[in-house]
């Protein structure tokens, strides 16, 4: 029995041994991921991000708690800061989340913030498509939400949850404004701090500032204490608010739409580059170019522009990674 | 006469013009690049990362100061959060560092964290070119060090500088340990702050635990209070030194044979998927494919081994974007 067929009928190991194949960029785990895809499309994804601080940890932990008192099954993928020498993830599986280690209605899996060929978003949408086959309801992905690649990560989402902390300084100010148009909610965490209550108003004043169209969603601030599980229940209640709102709305395919887009545009760039690249390479024109540029006499712009017409009639375009 | 004649002629509106150019993804801004490049090399890149709240812009206000006392002419590309909707940078360059503001020897320019075909590595690539080109003795790169891109950006440097501060919370640390790995000088700023004297300890004993062969830079860790321009000359001191070395040891060669490989890489992908993209677009394929993952009767992987097989051959690789 494949992998895929595994994983199907609910082998846990099998589809944790499937994300390991994807981080090592097997080739046989493209083509079980195939089998998985039209068995894709059923789990409700929420995005979950903020600063570094923000309690988003153990926020998604007592989410994951009130969705499995629900009945729900609960997959997580944790996006997590990389030592960008090592490729290692510095948070891991092992610290998070340990009250749910043996619950099989928990799957938690932590990526690091660099991947093999290409990008991180292509790595977490593979292993959010295994999630879904395998019967989880709920996703969660969760990241740092301060870099470009992680919004774009959390973008991937049915519902995006942004999450703020009291007393910061003025730079995450600015990062909340570029954060404001990514939140279908919002979450004050920490509320019992000084200051709780006036970062809740200031986000609330900003969001009333937004254009908005008639019909359009508006998102809301709330206030967690996720350390004593204060204000997850209406976390989640306006979480799945927004879910209904998507589909009564119609705004669910656009949503989807895009998605897919996006998914399929990273596979496409990560192809094309690393074929190409693996030709240049081995023929040596890739050696000469740098050596082109080292000393000046060549630069990178006219290198790409005559690589681009020399070589691609070249390259044997196999499709295959 | 050209834009980049005008340039090297020390024309600075001609410069701004250009950068607009860039960021306009204007296909001309490529023909002054290449006319500019044998010109580059000449600068000494600075690298400034941390995270959000560190008081980076302070730092690099205070250390443009110090540059111009010393005669030098200094260039600063600061990469702001962007807005994900609207594209637009958050802060600008009207409320960074207004002293400097009628000083022809300095040239700043804000970059947002999203460009328009691709990566922004690639485009602070093209901007550091520009201002190396045009006889910046020194260009400082500014970044809010959390996410990939930010870091890969700050490894185009010669010297990087991690900028820390006292006081934040657990995910700080497990970044810190990231950012460990990047930083050639280690500041701990807002040295004022309760707790600074012990960041700076423990950032020292997380150094000292790091292998490091014989032979090898030996980052330290400096207290500044960029506010009061404290510890800013000792900062400057410690950043030569390590230029110092990077020329006598021979690791510059290392470094700017990496810079290269990843500047020209970028290059290459961005034009790749960018010309490939707009030929399965014109024809019709791409909304075919997101037409079949919407059904879920195409899974992507498959379609994008289709597309590489079939429509490569077929794409006018103009090497031109």
């Amino acid at each position: 029995m494949s992998l895929a067929e595994k994983i199907l009928q609910g082998d846990i190991r099998s589809a944790a041994r499937l994300m390991r194949d994807i981080d090592d960029g097997l080739r046989s785990s493209v083509e079980e991921l195939k089998k998985l895809y039209p068995h894709t499309g059923r789990a409700y994804i929420i995005g979950l991000t903020g600063p570094p601080g923000a309690g988003k940890s153990t926020l998604v932990d007592q989410l994951t708690a009130a969705y499995r008192k629900a009945g729900k099954r609960v997959g997580v993928v944790a996006i997590d800061p990389t030592s960008p020498f090592t490729g290692g993830a510095i948070l891991g599986d092992r610290i998070r989340m340990n009250r749910h280690a043996d619950d099989d209605g928990v799957f938690i899996r932590s990526l690091a913030t660099r991947g093999h060929l290409g990008g991180l978003s292509r790595s977490t949408g593979n292993v959010v498509n295994v999630m879904d086959a395998m019967g989880m309801d709920i996703v969660i992905i969760e990241t740092v939400g301060v870099g470009q690649d992680e919004i774009d990560i959390v973008r991937m989402a049915h519902t995006t949850v942004v999450v703020m902390v009291p007393g910061l300084g003025d730079d995450i100010q600015a990062i909340k404004a570029g954060i404001l148009e990514i939140g279908d909610v919002f979450v004050v965490n920490k509320g019992d701090r000084e200051g709780a209550d006036r970062t809740v108003r200031e986000l609330s004043a900003m969001l009333d500032m937004k254009p908005s169209k008639p019909g359009e969603w508006q998102a809301k601030v709330l206030k967690t204490e996720a350390q004593c599980n204060r204000g997850i229940d209406e976390l989640v209640a306006e979480m799945e608010a927004h879910r209904g709102f998507l589909f009564s709305s119609g705004a669910i395919n656009h949503l989807l739409e895009e998605r897919n887009a996006s998914m399929f545009m990273d596979l496409l760039k990560d192809r094309l580059f690393s074929e190409f690249f693996a030709h240049i390479k081995v023929n040596g024109r890739f050696r000469q170019i740098i050596d082109g540029m080292m000393s000046r006499e060549k630069d990178p712009y006219t290198a790409v522009e005559e690589v681009l017409t020399e070589e691609t009639g070249r390259v044997k375009w196999t499709g295959s990674a």
